[in-house]
């Protein structure tokens, strides 16, 4: 028997063929004389039926027999349903296939869960046994969306000039960054190879080397502990260009997404892509990625505050903190429940409280300040954030970086609790001009907040010896739904500029051969201006799924442990293994 | 200054036009007052002038001091050349910019080689200056085309409704096969990962789940000694089907390469691919992967041998060998040193000497062996091997293996000396129905040639117990001029067939539980009829380019060590990073 087509694509327009079609038994009803089944394959469902009249008494029995996720394939004749059986919520729902052959080609012992996206399953079920967690419709579709982007992605890529070059996965390890994996050489003693974090040298090379536009879907690594946005390998696009500034990468990045989602959501964005800086997105939003499917600003009322009446933001005005405030348009009617929610969360956050005031609709102040603020001092205060009869301002008042994080964080609870954050309203954001470094109290310096090759604006170059913390790079994240896509930045190419920058990071003259020699002499041979982006495809592919996980669009992926529950991996291995690789285990 | 075109794509059409081209100089001549420069980028070359009456004292005198391989950005106007200068080698050769502005954007220091295709370099020094030597045209026209290969395959499979599904890269090591690259697991303790030699599980996996198509352009690992055709990573060109039989599956790569040679090199097969059984292959070519550009079959003149009167022959029959021979048309005139390099070349493939023919023009033999045949056994050797005036007849008598072995090698050996090997000329051949086992006299057991997966013709798994040397394999290779470009087989679905399998491998049934029982396990839950083929692709892109090194077609390959001579990986690491995943190297 030969398949001439999927059970899910049949239609009303195929009614009088004969079709052999193979998938799986979804459900059986047993009608006696008569066997219906769901089939199920790649496309979707047909009903296939069973009547004793048109079959030999060996295939009847084949049928009745069958149990749910064997495989059978199955001959036929393509006809209308009768009236009773059709089906309007299935594609294939007016049709069905009389069976005239059967043939059990696989039988299915009983299945630890079943396969529906209705069926809630654990997920350390789902992942044990992920060959057939990923014959559930949903996770069908997800990867099946997942190559739709990729095959985007490269389309459009391959269109616009840039050469796809795959680039090595043994290659060293790098003293910045995350924790390498690190793969022992069997051939060169005591050495070790590393996994990538990302092609970052190599993509750069590539343009010291002329490629002038490169991409590559490319296989990342990470030891780190995990998370639900956090994987330890994982694929980014990465890309780099040459002879281009900032702006040629971020209208060839808008271009990009733009198609991306027209032709895989149908999704067509006529605006151009917010932008705005990274010091606009800590004031207004609290974050570097700032979710801005809704409103909700955050004000700063520091200058009020600094002679207010009310001690408690005069004295953090006075310890050189900060006192800002969002107003929650039409959230005068929060409960006394929901109040003391919020204010648990920002203390979860840092803070030591929230200060609020209700404006009821008919221009009363609920609020513990009315004690504290003179009329005027308050009406300054509502002034400055716009609050109208109906309104709800909640404070923070701390350290800027308290207030940053405890106001960024409640925006994000309140516009979840008010539903502004629906999960097919796509907003994209470029946040550009980020700091240069930043200050590491771990490691007692400034530490590159990009990598040390972020090229600084021409302008802030003079800083970077004496106020590293004023320098500004050319370095800008694509944000999506308060989700941080990926960054990139353009990159060093002067000798000059770079020899500044390592001594801003304080290296040494020997720290910086041994650690970067390689790359700045690649440098000295002509380096054309170049600049980059990479993205993580998992994490965009769940955002545009509305996936809350990573692992939801990943064939395979590892649980939280790192470890694969279907494979085992990782695993002991032989001690031959070790023995041949010069690599004990154990005690340190 | 922002560039405006490539360089190398200028005509006559755009003369008059003001353009901005961005580059490295390739060459530059000082006529004193005019300053000639070729620039270079991705996309060739182009004639700049620099004419001190039309240029500020500055720039002048930027372009006067102009090195090779300093990167610069050009403005000015595209006009036609001088009668005197045209170049028609070069595709803008009929053009040149007339400068009006420079800058200087990055400045070289002298290079270790010049960046030419013509200037000979050794390959030491291309890897560890690999961004340099990328620049050389040949390697950029190769990571292009290799771009373009990849591109047709995505293509082509995503039109063929083949999902790219990515897999793990941290998995699980594997009992058989090659030696794994293993990853430390800094979690699980004294676990590994290992980096997968192929997705083969996976795929299968894949397949169970109810992908029906998939493929990946996958990173495969093996850590083997390395060979001018084998890199200890590289990219595999992976695919499964669901539902198909072999035939199915022969057909769509058939499809598939001939789509790729048409849309890449546009070189059109109209006939099908030869196919023939590994039988017939090892019989007439002496090996499993023939190159087909040429003839020089090998025919068996065993039965003539096993009574004739060269005792040498006799006693190789009688010792249960073989005697077969290679008709060399219009090979008579070899002269004595062809002759007998070809002789020592049998001794060096384990031959012990090579008895030959020569029919010369006029009918006369020149042999050793006149001395012992008949006049009949001569005529019937010489008929068995269709030897006509002109030709030359070369034997070799010894154990079967070693009679293919050395003449399959002498085979290639006298088509290279013909010119019979144009690397122009593209032939692909199916080689089908491989044996299920080889005997390794190293286990000391029978094992799989493909894999323990790999499904037996129904009609011989009825030998798998009793005799299976004679069990043929429903696997099948493509091999391209004497490359195995690929190979892949159908795979066993029935939990019964897989038990006798496992069996005649000689494995206990705790062996197959702990080495194969995640495997059967999932076997169990419905499993289609599927099978699949992967392909080398730098190993294809070689070919296809002609090149004699996989070398030539990545932009960052490892060296024979599976060293990268220019980040120096494998190295060292430090003890902190050993320590965190508690291992040690050293003494065993």
């Amino acid at each position: 028997m030969k398949r001439t087509g999927y059970c899910g694509l049949y239609r009303e327009k195929d009614v009088g063929k004969t079709e052999t079609v193979m998938g799986w038994v979804q459900t059986k009803r047993d009608m006696g004389g008569v066997v219906f089944i769901d089939l199920r394959d790649r496309e979707g469902i047909l009903q296939v039926v069973f009547d004793i009249a048109n079959l030999t008494e060996e295939d009847f029995a084949t049928a009745e027999t069958l149990k749910n996720e064997s495989v059978v394939a199955v001959s036929g004749l393509i006809r209308l349903r009768d009236e009773e059986t059709l089906n309007p919520k299935l594609a294939t729902g007016l049709v069905e296939l009389k069976a005239t052959q059967v043939q059990l080609l696989s039988e299915a012992h009983p299945l630890p869960f079943a396969i529906e996206d209705q069926t809630p399953v654990r997920e350390e079920l789902r992942l044990k046994y992920r060959f057939l967690d990923i014959r559930r419709p949903q996770m069908l579709r997800n990867l099946r969306f997942r190559h739709q982007v990729q095959k985007a992605v490269q389309d459009y890529l391959d269109g616009d000039g840039f050469l796809a070059v795959e680039t090595p996965l043994l290659t060293k390890s790098t003293p910045e960054g995350a924790r390498d994996y690190l793969v022992p050489s069997r051939v060169h003693e005591s050495c070790f190879y590393a996994l990538p974090q990302s092609p970052q040298i190599f993509k750069q090379l590539l343009m010291v080397g002329g490629v002038d536009k490169y991409y590559q879907v490319a296989r990342c690594f990470r030891d780190e502990d995990l998370r639900a946005d956090r994987q330890p390998e994982f694929t980014q696009v990465d890309m780099e260009m040459s002879f281009v500034e900032q702006e040629d990468i971020l209208q060839h990045l808008e271009r990009l997404f733009k198609h991306l989602f027209e032709q895989t959501l149908g999704i067509c964005f006529d605006e151009p892509f917010l932008r705005i800086t990274w010091q606009h997105a800590m004031d207004v939003y609290g974050t570097d990625k700032p979710d801005i499917r809704f409103g909700l600003p955050i004000v700063d009322v520091s200058d009020i505050a600094s002679s207010c009446g009310f001690s408690v933001f005069r004295n953090v005005m006075e310890a050189g903190g900060a006192v800002r405030a969002i107003n929650v348009k039409g959230g005068a009617d929060f409960t006394r429940t929901v109040i003391e929610e919020l204010t648990q969360k920002a203390v979860s956050y840092g803070a030591k409280g929230m200060a609020w005031i209700a404006v009821k609709p008919d221009g009363e102040l609920y609020s513990i300040l009315t004690k504290y603020l003179t009329a005027e001092e308050m009406d300054a205060i509502l002034k400055a954030v716009d609050a109208k009869p109906g309104d709800f301002v909640l404070f923070c008042a701390d350290q800027l970086d308290t207030v940053r994080r405890t106001l960024g964080a409640l925006r994000i609870d309140i516009a979840e609790l008010l539903g502004l954050r629906r999960k097919d309203d796509f907003k994209f954001l470029f946040v550009t001009d980020f700091p240069q470094f930043e200050y590491s109290h771990e490691a007692g310096r400034y530490v590159a907040t990009h990598h040390p090759f972020t090229m600084p604006y021409p302008e802030d170059v003079q800083y970077l010896t004496d106020d590293p913390a004023r320098v500004r790079a050319q370095a800008y994240d694509v944000v999506l739904n308060g989700v941080e896509l990926g960054s990139g930045s353009m990159r060093i190419y002067q000798k000059e500029v770079q020899q500044k920058m390592f001594e801003a990071l304080g290296f040494t003259a020997e720290q910086i051969e041994d650690s970067f020699g390689f790359m700045v002499n690649a440098f000295q041979y002509g380096t054309p201006p170049h600049g980059g982006f990479a993205f993580g495809l998992d994490r965009l592919v769940m955002l545009m799924l509305g996936e809350d996980s990573l692992r939801q669009v990943i064939a395979f992926p590892k649980a939280k442990d790192a470890s694969c529950l279907m494979t085992n991996a990782p695993d002991e291995v032989d001690l031959a293994q070790l023995k041949v690789l010069g690599i004990t285990t154990g005690e340190w």
